[in-house]
């Protein structure tokens, strides 16, 4: 498999999300829910259909959430264009509120709504129709810079890995997640796209499999060598010498540098550890939290026993097994050799460094 | 919960295996294939019955396989009993080459159908009638020793853990293997009946499960306090402070004292090690393979893709995933801090130590 057949392999990758055509056009993206088994695009012509996609997690992945509202909003409002302006901003706060109730812990949801709320206030001349028209622009800069960002990942990450390296991941910080290339998987896209030799093994992230279902899809898209893995033979791959480098997303990392993601990530870490690799964490700069000193005062999410019980579509453990479900965990920044952001690496990860990378975002 | 009704628990599980009656009886067996939404045992009166139950792994784990042979060349012998001696054992040898057909790379099965076959030869002077006798009780004994074994391996392991311990396994090395207690999980039943209370966390032990199907049922039937999780849990356990000791069971040990067994084994007690938590693998000394200076010789068979990519009833990875599905790993003997066999701990793990204790049992 030839660098040359990744790139033009990734020329046709289609897009997690897309808005079709001008103002009163419609959103596509890809149905999640249906992979890896079968890939269908769905069309989401109103804001109720975009409302029903982010609840049954037809996009998932916070970035890629906050540009599906956005453009939800844009299809709310379609029919308001003919109202008065008046009219116009009080169907944009209930499409907003109503956009808000689709998945209430989505921070990037909140985050691209008030955003979108405040383009609307600062045309406060604009007739309706303008404002829409400044709705759907700011809705494709949402878009761009979440695909600027993941590029950019991609590029400083890129430089990490070397010609026939073997790398691993885990749980899917992928381009399924964002607008763009993801985080972790952008590393390795730009990596291959850079003519670099990449193969990955790809953990399945029990309980929910998104290494298996996601991961695993995404590379084989894009033409990428990958090894599908239970998340319990990372250790021995490791020891037989078949990883140089792990790479991850992370939900929430504290000013300290300690990074919660996907839950297993931790034991990764520490196994790449124990066995002398490097350790890395991609993530863009709106990941972090400066309000938390240490990834001690990260709350950890509990989920349900079925997602561990009856995983597969079938019954695995005992009727009223005890289960312990933690849907992250926290890898502490001593195990990270370097966290990869838009704007460069953080290495060594330390508060100091992650400061000076974060305030500098902040101020520019 | 207390000890005391751990014990009592205890005294109404069901065995994996049991002979009912005399020389025309019958072999009774949990079916573990139904395990663990339902529970039901199964009469198998004709050794046809038997090997179809090893084959379909109605009845699985090495020693559990050998007690199920041994009784079954009994009940193939049952239609032989007014034969001739000649005629029974040429009788014999059909019936002990039909059962090794069973599972070809079952070691106890070959071990315990030539036990048999040895049992039948000292007795060249009896009729058919008393070698049917004398094959019931070798069998009896057989099952006896396995007991005994768990029973032994129980009591030496539990001398390692106290009363509040909360400990790891992975896997299933537990009396469902065994036509006793188990191995690891021998070690925390002679706890619990000592009156330590123990709670256990059970890796769900991809990608066939056993943890949640096996170990978490015999836990709760023992009610032993349990809580199952996934295997990439285990690390973010114990760096919370909950795991006191790691045991597991073991396939098959090498003179240095490296440990084959399930996959993900390695990367618990890479984990255990880096917290500082001790781990202990529960073996009979007939798992030890003198003859293998070290766990690179051990062979590690790999098994096949739709392990992973169609565990359970449903797709889980895309169509043509590629896949590394090693059964096994190999647990180097420094991540060991003791083997506890039959005859006593070997600690530290060194090949000295393993010699002094295996040859030991060799010569009694």
């Amino acid at each position: 498999m030839t660098s040359a057949a990744s790139v033009s392999a990734s020329a046709k990758v289609p897009r997690t999300l897309s808005w079709q055509g001008d103002t009163s056009g419609h959103l596509r993206m890809i149905d999640q829910t249906l992979l890896p088994t079968e890939f269908r695009e769905i069309d989401c012509k109103t804001v109720e259909d975009v409302w029903e996609a982010i609840r049954m997690l037809r996009v998932r992945g916070a970035p890629a959430i906050g540009v599906a509202a956005a453009y939800g909003l844009v299809l709310g409002l379609q029919s308001a264009v003919e109202r008065s302006r008046g009219e116009f901003d009080a169907a944009l706060e209930q499409t907003v509120e109503y956009l808000s109730s689709s998945r209430p812990t989505a921070v990037n949801l909140f985050w691209a709504l008030d955003r979108m709320r405040s383009a609307a206030k600062r045309a406060a001349e604009a007739d309706s129709a303008q404002v829409l028209q400044l709705l759907l622009d700011e809705a494709r800069q949402i878009e761009e810079e979440d695909r600027e960002m993941c590029a950019a990942i991609g590029r400083v990450g890129a430089e990490l890995l070397r010609d026939g390296d073997s790398v691993l991941t885990h749980c899917n910080a992928g381009g399924l997640a964002t607008a763009g290339d993801g985080t972790a998987l952008s590393v390795f896209f730009a990596a291959a796209a850079q003519g670099k030799q990449i193969h990955v093994f790809v953990d399945e992230t029990r309980p929910l499999l998104q290494g298996a279902r996601l991961t695993e899809w995404e590379l084989m898209q894009r033409s990428i060598p990958a090894t599908l893995i239970c998340d319990s033979m990372a250790g021995w791959v490791m020891k037989q010498g078949g990883v140089r480098a792990v790479v991850t997303g992370a939900d929430r990392i504290a000013a300290n540098g300690d990074a919660a993601n996907k839950i297993g990530t931790y034991s990764v870490a520490t196994l790449a550890k124990a066995h002398g690799i490097p350790f890395y964490v991609a993530a863009p700069s709106s990941t972090f939290d400066l309000s938390l000193s240490s990834g001690a005062e990260i709350p950890i999410e509990e989920r349900a026993a079925n997602e561990i019980t009856h995983g597969f579509g079938r019954q695995t453990a005992p009727d009223n097994a005890q289960v312990f479900n933690p849907a992250f965990d926290v890898t502490d920044a001593e195990l990270i050799a370097a966290i990869i952001t838009e704007r460069g690496l953080i290495t060594p990860v330390t508060e100091e460094n992650v400061r000076r990378t974060v305030q500098r975002i902040a101020e520019s």
